[in-house]
């Protein structure tokens, strides 16, 4: 069995609905039943509920407003699995979803038959609705589904790595590609007056738009991301303590925290392992470094004499050389750069992170409507990152695709590119 | 099936041990795998947990040092499933038990097998080692065993409660024998020189002794507990909002949580319900009050120009009017008070705040191993509750049982027994 | 006596130095010996720890590195006054300067003597040193003591605050000018290709620069700033407990502080006062709103149907309007919109919150010593802030200025501008 | 000028008001303006607080209810120099007293001035007043000012700490008598039938009544108090990293605290150092080890094989050896044991912390007024202290008197005294 199906790949909207909400489950094939009630931190959802609410999603922005007679599922359910909707109503406080024992799985999964069955029929008949809403919503119910199939696996893997026997996530695990790494190569680019934001006719969050013209000054652009031997260098050179490298609000998460190494890293009788979707592993040089938050990104950048890219330099190299997302499988761990390619790793291996802060383009306006809450809500204290990641469904991600984060953040897949002025 | 058995009711400690390990599966019969793994707040355990540790204890206090070529079930078993044992080794995180997916319910039950095995053929066998030690050590694992199965009860009524569907425990529920309250009455005792302690000759914990003389003023001692009527008259009266009738410690715990009531009470449509381990109940007026803390019970005895016993008085009415125990079933929930005891409900509905600190007795000295730390200390910060409730299993309370708890603790079935000078 | 002074009103650096370092005492005349020791949370200073800390500045990056054998003045200093220059060294705990009772105030007059001698000597002097370092050293560290000079009265007025006896800053208060104040008007700017940051030649930090190209798109920008009366409005209206008006983070803020008016908003006998820099005050709704934070003023835009402005737009309208701050005295409070200028309020009255992260200018670089810390480590988390407050000294602002502070930040004097898409 | 006054030396209740009043300002005769607005943590006041409080204390439980038409010093007294009285009515926050740069330093001396004023009247006059009410309310106030005078020393002492100049409290300092101590010798006492509580006929505290009997078994006493060298030897052999050493408690408060020595004691260039009233000073091995808390005690108690008296039992010793606390000057330090006395130390160097929980004697119960707010409030979860300190003012203590802190407390002068089972 496969666990990868994309949105677009197939001929019709069913299909890609019939794909998509299967394509969850595959996900979670290999979990316990004791797994999908997990929750290690309030950021994190256990996997039942992730399954819950992308179910919630289509019940609620389309069974109910447009199947007439449609008799929801539970009633307690509108308030349990709404996730941060406040015109829709209320919602169960997050940082105790682990409580939720009942509904129990096989209760979610029966709800999610329910919705498919309501969803399917609708999506097959289609007369005596606003068909064009339905359409677009479903669209955005699967790329959200998509979303939150990526949040399975990293939630998974933060809630697993506080458990000592190191569980494994599944058995569809590949070692990861390796290779000696060569050397980091920057690539230049002149100042250009460029558009910026999504430009095509496809699916897109509204958060990629208006598209507008942006003025870009001359930069240098890194040909790979910063892998682990680069990354333990600058440990080894004192970065995590030493305050000149860190911004301000960087250094006083280092102090608070201890930390002193990217999230996963664990030392075993003197030698560095990765705790990843596998099981623990011996720490890979060649493999890019991941799970490192902004401060962290932004002190290496420092300590290296670079900088982070902006989102608009990252989006412009994309454009620059025609590179797109590949309908790769989802790997679950990043690979070593492929070495035949001008830029490596821009998509399919970790998110970049870029020194950008999530804000609204020029000319933005969320809607009015709950659907409005959507991405407009969250453009503060975060930081945009690019590209796609290792657990990014395929056919999810672009080059005017715009994931964010809080810079204390590092239980995405996230690394590092490096950037620089011309 | 039943879920009630008892030690001591069996002609022997092979018996007992059979009887007391299947009741605490007995326990836990209508629970879904999901509850298994519940923890709302670092003081309570899930029950996968309470099944595991209890399983930890024989193999740690009797297997390993007296089986000879005994193999442990798992080698990360000592480390996840040791409670508070410092002489033992390092614990996981008690906060984070929850997050104990793996080992699977499965697991944990295999593990129990396990040891059931080996403690059986140990059992019969008995030849070649120190036999009383193992005794001795067979039955402190028995009440331990016994007082986890009461912490079952609580700690997932306590984790259901958050969950707005208000989970049911079990289906053995039988509603709650209830008559109208009669007016409460004070029993009068005379001044005298008693002994306070254990002083028989069968199991008891070590904080139960060593006996000793204690001089005791005469005393007032009601003859049942403060009803939910009562109390409710004393939230009526103001009670949670007039800081003269609260200790100063009760008044910062009342002004930081908010508190209002009794911790299970739940207003709906301008009415009252109590949240137990059958679900969500109208409060029945009848029913002594529960699930209140130190704070609360000692406020309301104020209210009452009453005030709380000690708990040599607790004690010593038990033994002036020969109280003991029942063998009674366990019954999920407090009853009325029958009206023809002459001192009710002194065992068997909700355990009662004494105003006695937990401290040892003259010359208390604990065992200098791992066993030692079983009782002694935890003899700071806490107070004594004396009797026994609705979840203790048959057996295994004593007129001079000392259970203890902070003051500010809520999530035992706690109540109000008040007392008063002569 | 005048508490207002002017950097570049005097002709010479010396001048400057005498001048701007006897307003920060003059500002601090009416203060008890008391009040010089107030801190209220970690953000905000004592008056004394300012007074001190703005002469180690000079001490620190000029007479330790300039003047051969400069004798501090006392060697426990270094770390007692030091902000937060890790190239310099460790620091004493932010949150605990108010335990610095020693040194005394006296104490700190006498090191501020101390400096101020050595300081007069070295600019009378001139010869023997880097001068041109010096010069520009002084000029950043009188830049920087005005700084302090606004923060000393931010901060006495947020520890001040605490006190029910309503403590008065000052006698130099005049009432504020005050006027019915009139509708709100939007200029329009069309689109435009414009030059953003500083550009001319005198003194301005780096924060300002480079200087660089920006795609403006059109816009449209209020001629005053919003008033009491205008946010009363918004509270009456249920702005405060409508999640959708809300940024994400600004409804949890909301949620946690329970904040339901402007900082410094006091309800008394159904009427609404303000604490002010004189004391207990009725509010006066002809005065621009003061003391919100950013979510406060962003959920306050959206309410309007409007928006905050970017701080491009904001520079454009100075620079299209050639807006720029008048020598006027620090007045303590804002006043009210004079109907006779085109663009009103922009300087002198509150600070306001743009829609724009505080993030590096294309090309920014921070030095790379201690004066590197200055402004660069800041870039994340916090927004920009244009224009001036009433407690800004006179000569401190420029158009081309970027204060920067956290979105949930309150205690400063900042306001709301509303701006809008053409 | 002395420190040094007492109640009951002299022959008159005026003298004795005038005398302790003094007292408590000639106690802070070398404190800075600036000293007297400290607060470091929560549990300690500021100076000036202390003397405002005691003044409060006079005027609200004897001038305004005794003195016809008196007029209060200022309307917001009565909240701002409330304690914990919530029968007088609703207090600022406790946590925020250091905020009250606001009535000044000169200001609260006015205060006392005032409050001094009428009651030297009243005290002169007595006629037309319930007198023995006067007289008794007058006696509880003196005595409630020499409480506060003990605390101010430890409160400063504590705000003091933070200081890295260490400032010096006062110049009355006289180097504490040291000398080689001998080996520790345990008297033996044997079982006895005692009265426990005040049985006289002069001032004491409502907690130490009423008087009662107490079976006390038998029991050895040390004839000195633990020494810093003895302590010494504790932590060396790895006192604070052996949890079977500790209560479930104190190895909780030793883990988030990091503790690792008594509170004051610094290490510095390999050599202890210990902060004292005076400064700075080297750790004497022969003097007193003080400032521990409870956990600290108790731990070094169960170390040495020992445990600590109850209270009982130190108030046995006192009786049976017919100590009582002599007339001694404030020594601001504990000084070394006194070869020549049977049992040394027991008043006058450090509060014995004792193995008993502060409870009410049996029979006891509070006023109903606010004056029983005075002690029976706080009758939950501290351990009593018996003896007095080098900070207690002369003729304060008695052989009866109950002190009582947070098991977790330290800043109090806190030492150990052993006891064993007979």
């Amino acid at each position: 069995m496969s666990t990868n199906f994309a949105i677009g790949h197939e001929d019709s909207l069913l299909g890609d609905y019939m794909t998509t909400r299967q394509a969850s489950l595959a996900l979670c094939a290999n979990l316990e039943v004791e797994d999908f009630g997990l929750q290690a931190m309030p950021d994190v959802s256990p996997p039942k509920w992730h399954l819950a609410h992308t179910s919630w999603f289509f019940e609620t922005f389309i069974l109910k407003p447009f199947v007439k007679g449609y008799r929801e599922f539970h009633p307690g359910f509108e308030y349990l699995f709404n996730s941060y909707y406040n015109t829709v109503g209320a919602q169960y406080p997050r940082p105790q979803r682990s409580l939720l024992s009942r509904p129990t799985l096989k209760e979610v999964f029966a709800y999610r038959d329910h919705v498919d069955h309501e969803m399917v029929r609708l999506l097959q008949e289609r007369n005596g609705n606003p068909w064009e809403v339905i359409r677009q919503r479903c669209e955005l119910g699967l790329h959200h589904e998509q979303q939150h199939q990526e949040l399975i696996c990293t939630d998974i893997k933060y809630s697993f790595s506080f458990n000592p026997l190191y569980p494994s996530f599944g058995t569809d695990w590949q070692a990861p590609v390796t290779s000696e790494s060569q050397g980091m190569n920057f690539l230049e680019l002149d100042a250009v007056e460029a558009t910026i934001g999504y430009q095509e006719a496809g699916f897109h969050f509204d958060n990629e738009t208006p598209a507008h013209t942006h003025h870009q000054t001359g930069f240098r652009f890194a040909d790979r991301l910063v892998t682990n031997a680069e990354y333990l260098e600058f440990m080894q050179d004192g970065g995590y303590v030493a305050p000149v490298l860190w911004l301000a609000d960087g250094w006083a998460w280092c102090q608070s925290t201890h930390a002193r190494h990217p999230r996963y890293w664990i030392r075993q009788d003197d030698e560095w392992y990765e705790y990843t979707l596998q099981g623990l592993c011996p720490l890979d040089p060649n493999l890019p470094v991941s799970h490192v938050n902004y401060y962290e990104a932004d002190a290496f950048s420092r300590w290296s004499n670079r900088r982070l890219p902006s989102e608009q330099e990252w989006e412009l190299v994309c454009r620059s050389f025609g590179l797109t997302p590949k309908y790769q499988p989802v790997l679950l761990h990043p690979q070593a750069a492929d070495r035949n390619e001008t830029v490596a790793q821009m998509f399919g291996h970790v998110w970049q992170w870029t020194r950008s802060a999530y804000s609204p383009y020029p000319g933005y306006r969320p809607a009015r409507d709950a659907i409005g809450e959507y991405n407009g809500k969250f453009m503060c204290n975060q930081m945009v990152l690019r590209g796609s990641s290792c657990v990014t469904p395929p056919g999810h991600a672009r080059p005017s695709y715009r994931n964010f984060f809080y810079p204390k953040d590092q239980w995405q897949f996230t690394g590092i590119r490096l950037a620089d002025d011309l």
